[in-house]
């Protein structure tokens, strides 16, 4: 996705379009990022001999690049390490809306989806440059605490990026909105918010007394 | 899935077993309902003209089914209601898992993948059967307090749902695992868990004061 901000019927390509409730997409570059560095969890679509599949796996985002990682042996990276076709999304859920009718009910959720050839980052440096990036992301300041990496857990891991070419965001936010004749309705309606908590961080046997925790991810 | 259970090699199909790590997987329909109903959020993958699409759409579950629903005029609806062959995935990110070595690092999850022809549900009755099992799924007893749903909202409403006859669950739980000789490297390593929390709840302008909201729905 270039700088440039593309608002409404501007989408990067027809299929990235947002086509149900269009008024609710956006296509500008910060908003897209905002969406996938608020989450830690996306959901990556291949096909395998004409069949869909789709994975779960961390991400994390540098520039205009969205990258994940896993183990060489996985089906998943196998499968998209010639440079396939992907679709990723990033979902947050925001809360549940409760509106008088059942067909008003609704959801407000921010997400992203993005098209494109995922491919796989081949050059150790570049590799291990993007694994500090995804480590830092989790936990600001981690990876020159740790014990370093090795070549070969290096070249045990699978790095995979896509450009955010034809990425689009979809958000819902706000109240219900019932038809006008419902408003009497006697039922509660409204929002329920759902929200991220982390912690309380739970230290493993070896951690000597006293030494803190790092900071909570901010979710 | 029968009620029969499944564990460790005896998947339903070759492309339902977990490979990678296939000690986190299982098979049983008690495992697989439990992470499919304690999600609001799925994510559903798809072919169209050979490309793959993932979705995010809410979901839920009647007995050997998964179901989800959206507008009639829905592009993901659309393509899947010829009875297409559909991926869908319910995550639960349940931590962060620090480790002394970025290799080791982690997270705890739970997930479910089902693969299935979704079919759409084309009975009113069996539809508006359905639309009140999610509505009660989300705050039980509310359908009967709602405005009653007309045959034109219904129809406007898609209903799709999934045999889940090769459904897979993986699931990591506990503390990161280190190399023996990485315990004393000097850094916190442990679990820094994640959940979802719910409110608190958000009436709209036409709730009349003392109406009590509905209960929050447990996370």
């Amino acid at each position: 996705m270039t700088e440039r901000t593309r608002r409404g019927h501007d989408a990067p390509s027809e299929r990235t379009r947002v086509r149900r409730l269009g008024e609710r997409g956006a296509y500008d570059a910060a908003t897209v990022h905002a969406i996938l560095d608020a989450g830690m969890l996306a959901h990556v679509a291949y096909v395998i001999d004409g069949a869909p599949y789709v994975t779960p796996t961390a991400h994390w985002r540098e520039g205009d690049h969205v990258y994940w990682h896993g183990s060489s042996a996985s089906r998943m990276l196998r499968s998209l390490e010639g440079g396939v076709a992907a679709c990723i999304a990033v979902s947050h859920l925001d809360g549940l809306v409760l509106a008088r009718s059942a067909f008003h009910h609704s959801m407000n959720y921010r997400s992203v989806m993005a098209f494109g050839l995922a491919e796989k980052v081949e050059d150790p440096a570049a590799k291990q440059a993007a694994l500090r990036a995804f480590t830092e992301r989790l936990v600001p300041g981690r990876w020159d605490t740790l014990r370093p990496v090795t070549a070969q857990e290096l070249k045990a891991t699978s790095v995979m990026r896509m450009k955010l070419d034809e990425a689009s965001a979809k958000v819902r936010t706000g109240m219900n909105s019932d038809d006008a004749d419902d408003i009497a309705w006697p039922v509660w309606a409204g929002v329920l918010p759902l929200r991220t908590v982390a912690g309380p961080a739970e230290p493993d046997a070896h951690v000597p007394a006293g030494m803190a925790p790092p900071p909570l991810p901010r979710t």
